[in-house]
């Protein structure tokens, strides 16, 4: 191993106290600028950038956009430059350099690529500082995710993703050959999350992959996302779950806040401040959006124009906008959607839109045996094929609900991206698999 | 609604607290005695246990064990009673009764009842306080591994389980019917991660579930588990990593020791003190049981036998042993695992063995992109379909290495539990798909 390499790192965003030091930097060349006798070299770690100048035989080395580099030299102060410092470079290590030719340059504002190269060639579109902070707000918010509910004495579960049944009849599900057997990925951890909520855990979260093997392949679909899933037990009503989440999002954004504020500044994104989200019937919603838009609704539902304008309607002066949708009717909820109390043919549930699209969904559940038996019954389903899940029904069950938010349009809608596939590391839709 | 119901609930283990009020405990009946004109009802809830003493009407009542239900009454001081105090009840409600007879009784110590019933009827089973426990500790080392490696700048990353091949070259997958293609599932973020590393972000984590298309069915094997894994640039050594799994496992050891103390000790269970873990060479390793114990080792490895002797060697008078294995051959490593600098027949990786059983895999990886084509092509593999991963080693790549840890292996060698089965809510085998 050669000398630089071994030496003890210093990061870019740390060099601001070591003016005066000699120090070894490590990283990326994000960009080669040579002026006669001089070069100017941009190094990018995971903390940022920094310029580094180059004098004399150094400025004369020839070095590639993205090789990975050790470099060395002294700090100083540099009002003008990145930061406020500049390293004098007096030595320099090629530890690796590319083989290939970049398909295209990450070192400006924006890749000028299409999304479907952006996507083949993940990695190094990751490596624009742009691209790279939309990551760095999703660990931010999972992080957020699972420190508010830990705070709420939620339990962390893990359930399978190999299962024998879908959770809603058998639709949209991908087949496995597991052994002699046929199995699918699950769809959803819905029935599970209700089984630990019964096994005493009372309120529980996961943060895992889901599956749906839907054909459309729209920019607010993917066939696997991360869902965050929450459930809890004890409740009074569908009320509680969305207090619940306000309380959520206004600390998963605080988060992204705090930690986040040079990958926001890089975005020209502000996290918003949540106060009391309203909570408006879809019947209500669907009146309003005929009145003020003259758009008419697909019954008992929102199609995403009117997710759009009812985000619209709430939003004052353009400002970000969330809305709980509730009161949704039992014909397009699923089988364990607890009715409404005023109404049998309307549920306790709720949608959470965000900016024109549906980050949530959620919903107080059924928690009496018989009631869930014949709501099944009348999906034209078999409850008998529900045998598992069944069994923690008539085992002692309290009144419970929960949710999932989609963590990839929740980022999508938070840094405004168009595509939910820019929110997703390495997407799986209806043609991707690769890479 | 009932009127207790609609109270507002104390928790059990906040009832030292109430003294002299009177409250609404809701919870699962973990037990009632009947005494004549008493009747003793111990009434669970996520928190623990308390004794609620039913008179005259009430105490007439039949209540049968694992009903949801809520109490009201004077909480009083009592010594002889769980949590030194015990509740007056002077109301009673049954929210869900139990309509199906219990398979077996989760309210004594032990669960008598076999591991293939305990998991048949998990729900069930689950309430019992001992096996409770358990998922209580282990959602704390996930949340332990979370925190301490954001604590070190990792960033938490979602790789996709639908893969188009595997890591290793294709055996032991499950295949998957996506769409119109064949796909897999992913038998490890193993290539994700390195690609993350190298799309700049420099130190990741995941917790995600994996999968393993294994035949045998043993106690320490599950074909869908939770993997904690990790990947880290700029190290300079293998080293590097096992320091950093000391550190990691020290804080989520501390984590489980400051958060779980009631379940720990229900379990009797005392967490290790991590102080420096050996690091022992396999071939040493090998030595050291034969001349030790007489025991033969296959070649470059220990088998589980092998395991458990060198953990017995390195244990001092039977206390918990930690030792990491080092300088395994190439020839059972990986196809990206780094020779050994001083002999590249041995690699830089390592095993990481908890009181006889391997809980860690780790190592440097290649970064040298020939380097690693010409390691592919010596497995027989073909490194044209290994092309997307090897782009990132063509764009520039750091040196770097990673580890993954078995979640539910690391939770049952802490508990002491003798079947990985145990640590995991919902086990997928060879033979279980259910519930």
């Amino acid at each position: 191993m050669s000398a630089l390499i071994s030496q003890v790192r210093v990061l870019a965003a740390q060099l601001g106290a070591y003016v005066g030091e000699v120090v070894t930097l490590k990283g990326w060349v994000h960009n080669v600028r040579h002026m006669g006798n001089l070069a100017f070299l941009v190094l990018r770690d995971r903390t940022g950038l920094v310029q580094c100048v180059l004098e004399g035989e150094l400025a004369g080395r020839p070095i590639e956009n993205e090789s990975v580099v050790a470099v060395s030299g002294k700090v100083v102060a540099a009002l003008k430059a990145l930061g406020g410092v500049e390293v004098q470079a007096t030595g320099l290590e090629v530890i690796s350099a590319p083989s290939m030719p970049l398909p295209f340059e990450i070192n400006k504002k924006e890749v000028k690529a299409g999304l479907e190269s952006v996507l083949d060639h993940r990695v190094l579109s990751m490596r624009n500082p742009q691209i790279h902070a939309v990551f760095t707000i999703q660990s931010a918010l999972a992080g957020g995710f699972r420190e508010y509910l830990s705070s709420q004495n939620f339990t962390q579960i893990f359930t399978p993703k190999i299962v024998a049944t879908g959770t809603e009849g058998g639709s949209n599900l991908f087949p496995i050959e597991y052994f002699e057997q046929r199995a699918y990925l699950a769809q959803s951890p819905q029935f599970y999350k209700q089984m630990m909520v019964g096994a005493g855990f009372e309120r529980v979260f996961e943060i895992a992959p889901v599956y749906r093997a839907e054909e459309h392949n729209t920019s607010r679909h993917l066939n696997e996302y991360l869902s965050l899933d929450l459930e809890m037990g004890f409740i009074q009503s569908e009320e509680d779950l969305m207090d619940l989440e306000t309380g959520l999002l206004r600390h998963m954004f605080a988060k992204v806040a705090a930690e986040c504020a040079p990958e926001l500044a890089l975005l020209g994104v502000t996290v918003p401040e949540i106060a009391a989200i309203p909570r408006i019937p879809v019947a209500e919603a669907q009146a309003i959006i005929e009145r003020k838009y003259g758009k008419l609704s697909p019954k008992g539902d929102l199609d995403p124009e009117g997710e759009r304008l009812i985000c619209q309607y709430v939003s004052e002066g353009g400002k970000p906008a969330l809305v709980f949708m509730t009161r949704y009717p039992r014909e397009i909820r699923p089988m364990y959607a607890m009715p409404a109390p005023e109404n049998p043919n309307l549920t306790a549930s709720f949608d959470l839109l965000f900016n024109g699209l549906e980050i949530t969904t959620g919903g107080q559940r059924i928690h009496n045996a018989q009631m869930l038996v014949e709501s099944i019954a009348s999906r034209g389903l078999d409850p008998e094929s529900f045998s598992t899940y069944l069994e923690v029904f008539r085992l002692g069950m309290p009144p419970h609900g929960g949710m999932a938010i989609g963590l990839e349009r929740l980022t999508a809608r938070l840094l405004g991206l168009s595509n939910i596939r820019e929110a997703t590391a390495f997407p799986r839709d209806r043609t991707r698999l690769t890479p």
